[in-house]
């Protein structure tokens, strides 16, 4: 089978152009099948460079990604260094603003909407989870980011367009990663068998969505038309085994590495294992690190 | 098994209490196992009259029901007069707003302005499918109705709610039916297995993301939790029968009566028939009679 393993995948998204970055895409070597992830990545990679570029000749400036982090969580300061490192490397510039672990909601919004009016600022990120007195209005803080500077894909209206197109503008950056997996699979999903294990809402959920939906043209029939089941930490091992036997391609998105046992897979069927921890972290907002379960 | 026939559901959401009425639920006994549809009917029936009675006290007037039929569509009719005899069944003001097939798109948005606006009208139905020359702004009209006069639930807010709560304040009508079906049901549905037969906007995708999600208390238990396959037109035969043999519960949404064959259910699952008739023509909107297989 394959297996793939995603991590520390972000997308920026701008206006006019769009820009998807994977940190890693790494395959591992099960059977006889290898589908090496780090092409992937780096066609990526190249893709976003030349955007840039383009970007660049069309507006005389690098396109602006800024990240809003909210207080002194380690982890959440370890991936915004991440998105810094890729988004440098591919030609974006990057602003990171940090404040106070105790700033006053009003605060936050009022960073938002002003970065939401600066010309020079194409991509906005709220990194999560958010301190806990203000994890309530998560919600409300995404939905405060311009649409079409909402990189993640997490604000209500781009959360939905998935529903309405195989290929919206802004995906969430995870599901933009699966995308691009199967159409370098290249084999039409149409009544295939897919199991979803994880049913959270930034990733398992948008992925039950994209591959059941009706085909529209050749190139979602790759990424569309499937039989898909979605199970989760209410599935009983043994149906999930079940399940996982009989399907062609299997998408683990519960924060929980090697969820899938290799005597779970029959032959030939494709294992793409999504680690959402970031997204978990959202879902099940507890300080310090979480029972990755929770997510699932 | 159990089998429920569910035909001209409908509901009505007036601020501030809820009303979900339905037109007919019919069980049809296959085996040892009886569920009579028809008590679910009156019992929803009755608890609208009580509502619609404590309306009265409250604001000294009928709650009222405003639809908007535009062109002459024989079963669009139909629909509006079955809606108009169980409301006043109720005790639900019913008025029919006829517009001629060649409407202004601007023409129609300003009726539904007017009956936002409008202090008596706590509900608001735009009668589906539009006329050809409007199809395609459908969504843009729907959008158009106030949230809280939303009576069939399809603006994107409301569409959006049940991704947030298993019981959110207007449920898609054919949603909250299922909804009342399982509750009367009374078995936690936590790790059973579900097949939904269809994919559609409003009918077989909610459904599949109502019943799949966490279980946030005991009520909700016996409508989530479930381990879901979304199955529809792409999926063979074969597979479906394969998923349906195991499946605890069947819900067929494709508006294509007998879908779902005695053979293919195993012994004392639960199957739940939903035609859906008026969401496909919606999906597929072809004037006069369609193929029910578009809307799967």
């Amino acid at each position: 089978m394959f297996h793939f393993s995603i991590k520390h995948i972000f997308k920026f998204t701008l206006t006019p152009s769009r820009f998807l970055v994977t940190h890693s895409v790494r395959a591992v070597h099960r059977q006889n099948n290898i589908l090496h992830g780090k092409p992937i990545a780096e066609r990526i990679l190249n893709r976003c460079k030349n955007e840039c570029e383009q970007f660049n000749e069309q507006y005389h400036r690098r396109p602006k990604l800024v990240a809003i982090l909210v207080g002194g969580n380690e982890s959440s300061k370890l991936y915004v260094r991440n998105k810094q490192r890729i988004a440098e490397h591919v030609g974006i510039a990057f602003q990171a603003i940090n404040h106070l672990m105790h700033i006053a909601p009003s605060n936050l919004i009022d960073t938002i909407n002003r970065l939401n009016n600066d010309g020079t600022v194409d991509g906005i990120i709220v990194q999560l989870p958010l301190p806990l007195h203000l994890v309530d209005k998560t919600e409300n803080f995404i939905d405060a980011i311009r649409s079409d500077k909402d990189v993640d894909g997490h604000t209500t209206s781009n959360y939905n367009s998935y529903r309405h197109t195989s290929i919206p503008p802004i995906t969430i950056p995870v599901v933009a990663v699966v995308r691009e997996i199967l159409l370098e699979i290249n084999e039409p999903l149409q009544g295939k068998d897919v199991v979803i294990i994880g049913r959270s809402k930034y990733v398992g959920t948008p992925l039950a969505l994209m591959l059941s939906q009706s085909m529209t043209d050749s190139k979602s029939s790759l990424i569309s038309g499937a039989t898909v089941t979605i199970c989760h930490r209410d599935t009983h091992l043994n149906n999930l085994t079940w399940y996982c036997k009989n399907a062609d391609i299997v998408i683990s998105a519960v924060g929980r590495a090697k969820m899938v046992q290799h005597r779970m897979i029959k032959e030939g069927a494709v294992v793409i294992d999504v680690e959402v921890k970031r997204v978990a972290r959202w879902i099940t907002p507890v300080p310090g690190d979480m029972p990755s379960s929770e997510s699932t």
